[in-house]
């Protein structure tokens, strides 16, 4: 499992999110509150956007509560959108291509979960990539390709949500023809450098935590946990949801 | 393109090869003499046998010739059967998953070359993979692609040269359906704890250098450059040949 | 704080004690049971001695638990004398500089504890180097840098308990002067290839744990943890001990 | 020796000049044209000055040319005053510690060069840092402590040349009675945010290259080797000078 942040709105340092809060994201690499695993100490990043239309992209094999790199990148780097994540391997290499977020033309992705029964089912789920695709796969993670099928959907017309639905549908029935009972548990967020579109789901109905959060200047964050004690003010995503939320305000409705 | 070496016979400290000569290949990754780039920066890795079935294998990022690790490392592990390789990327990312040698089993591989119209090819390729060696899958680099289409083939019953030349032959093949007119380059090491067979080919005749060494004590050494000024005695292996040797002494014979 | 494991006795392969026991120093560096700080991740080194007067060094910046390099290293290096140490830092940078196990001709060091008011103290201490060991001088930590005022003394013929203790006893006279509160926390392991010296010792009497335990075999082990769940026969060392100790047996004393 | 640029000029993207130009820094990295060494890839750095009064500052012990976030970082920051290094390293180890360029406060400093005999001097230059900067000696490079020294006599109210050129001539006092023949050179730059100064020196006249240049647009650049191949408008520094520039120009003088 990992933890992980994304954020719109004003344009802030990242390290008011990243660095500073009593439970920062990086606090959370070396003590997470609410994960599966307690330490996310397998490699970071961070993603934001700017001026271009793609993002500039930082990813560290190292934890990120040690890297001064990224003290120093946060302290210095403003956006209006930006994704930061931390890393808690389930199974593959400790490698940057096996890092989030993972970016694509403008867009942004990262995830906190698992596919049950990976080992048996990347083969065949790569199989559907379209060959473009299939050509930037760098690495070997589940997220990485869960990343690529949701694009070569996008790219197809379908609406974000849409294209989620379907992988994640079509990936329980690969699941199901083979018998696996692992469940498929999918926290995860994708940015198009204007907006973001958040998603907590799981097959068994344990998703991983994800909190929506309004700051009081124009900004709304979605986190795996609260940055500060005090949870007033940061609300749980209800499972089998889906958020899409800008600068003006969010919108959520149930995955189809 | 890379620089290596293999060595199989009395066993000796790895430093002997790798470190301490003139032009060991520590200073190949600095400076090579004999290859399309100088610079063998990114990444090295080595292989040993001991007493294990299964080779040890340390393999880094960084270049060689500034990694401490690998001094003491070669300092002090002594190996009948060892191999050594530096990488110059041709188009892969930097990541430990992408050094040579790759191992699987008791098997160690290493390469240096390339496959022509490699990201054109490499979804076919990966196509052919079985399903427990697809999952073996853990980089992106055509050599790795390469020692798994060539085990799959071993585990069928073929000899290591019968494997190889197989691979190549299938390669060569989906090159010509796809109109590919950059070469396919192969010299190339593999290794199953008693014996190395090392190969030479391209299919346009510019194969990477590979030369043969007798030592006076019983060992042989097969290296992309000789380690010393004099050459006398390296002899410069002929292209399209694939050499068997073991502490016993070695045989070579053309590739089919 | 940091974790470590000394061993000396007949030559095993290093992974039997650092990755494969249930309680491995691999798995505290993810999860410690009796430090202050859970989770050791901040680098990591193992260092052995072969058939060379000086030991092999393997040290790395990443956490011990996802680092596949000391995997292999460990599964195919055997030792009579070894070293495995993982890093929580407390206030210097992450570089192999400053990882444990620190090397200077036949000896190995590695430490768990903290001088109180290093900062303020660092400059003194430096300035009582002679000037070869002060040249030695690659990192910033306090580990290494008492490791070279004990050669310091040892150079001038003190025996390394001697050494130990009066470079203690400097410090805590310099801790006074500066009227430093915090403590002096120092449990340590010195050899020289043929035996190992290891200190208990904390000016506030609460020293970092450190076991001692006699393999059925032929051999003794000093732990900061023990590396199973029950912990017969492994003896908690008191504090202001040294225990000296070789593949015959071990002696203990009081510090002076 | 090592390959730099500093920019001051209207806020561009920082791969205009590290990453996009035909002979870029990035390039030098690789294959540096008038350097002692051809390779710079012993780590790297780049700082930036933004919004804060702290710079942002990236270092990285792989080489430039393999970097993916460099040129993610690059390609997403704008800056009206950065600092770019790569690195070939003369003795001290690889570590993020011992990369370019060093930062203290709303400092950037950044070396290309060596002091002769710096093994026999570093002491009695250490010697001479008062507490506080002291206690800022993160690594082991002759570039930090010669920053270090700069900086504690511009604490005392001395101008940026005033300050380098009393420590210079410390240092070949100090080199002088140690009867020491190797050269100092020292090829440098210094900012504060808001201006730079650069240096041009050597005690044997074959001081590194550094060359001035104007941007059309509103900008300067002083850089080890000129970015194009066509050198008109890059003006060689010439030997024992100081160039202090900003946005709106450039002063020069010889160095007391």
């Amino acid at each position: 499992m990992c933890r992980f942040l994304a954020y719109v709105g004003d344009a802030i340092f990242l390290d008011e999110l990243v660095c500073t809060p009593p439970h920062s994201l990086v606090r959370q690499s070396l003590r997470a509150d609410e994960a599966k695993v307690v330490t996310n100490g397998d490699g970071f990043g961070i993603g934001w956007y700017g001026e271009r239309e793609a993002p500039g992209v930082y990813r560290e094999v190292m934890p990120a509560w040690s890297d001064e790199n990224l003290l120093g990148l946060c302290a210095n780097v403003r956006s209006h959108l930006f994704f930061a994540h931390v890393r808690a391997a389930t199974g593959t290499g400790i490698a940057r291509q096996n890092c989030h977020p993972f970016h694509y033309g403008p867009y942004l992705f990262m995830h906190n979960g698992q596919i049950g029964g990976y080992g048996q089912l990347r083969r065949a789920m790569e199989a559907r990539l379209p060959d473009h695709l299939y050509a930037q796969r760098k690495g070997a993670t589940d997220s990485e390709l869960l990343f690529l099928l949701i694009l070569a959907r996008m790219e197809m017309g379908e609406t974000v949500p849409d294209a989620v639905s379907q992988v994640l549908n079509e990936t329980l029935a690969m699941m199901h023809v083979l018998h696996i009972q692992a469940p498929l548990r999918f926290a995860a967020a994708l940015a198009d450098g204007k907006q973001v579109h958040a998603f907590r789901y799981s097959s068994d109905k344990r998703a991983p935590t994800l909190y929506l959060h309004h700051f009081e200047t124009r900004g709304l964050l979605v986190a795996s946990e609260p940055l500060v004690d005090d949870h007033t003010g940061w609300e749980l995503i209800p499972q089998g949801t889906v958020v899409r939320f800008d600068a003006q305000g969010h919108h959520s409705a149930a995955l189809a």
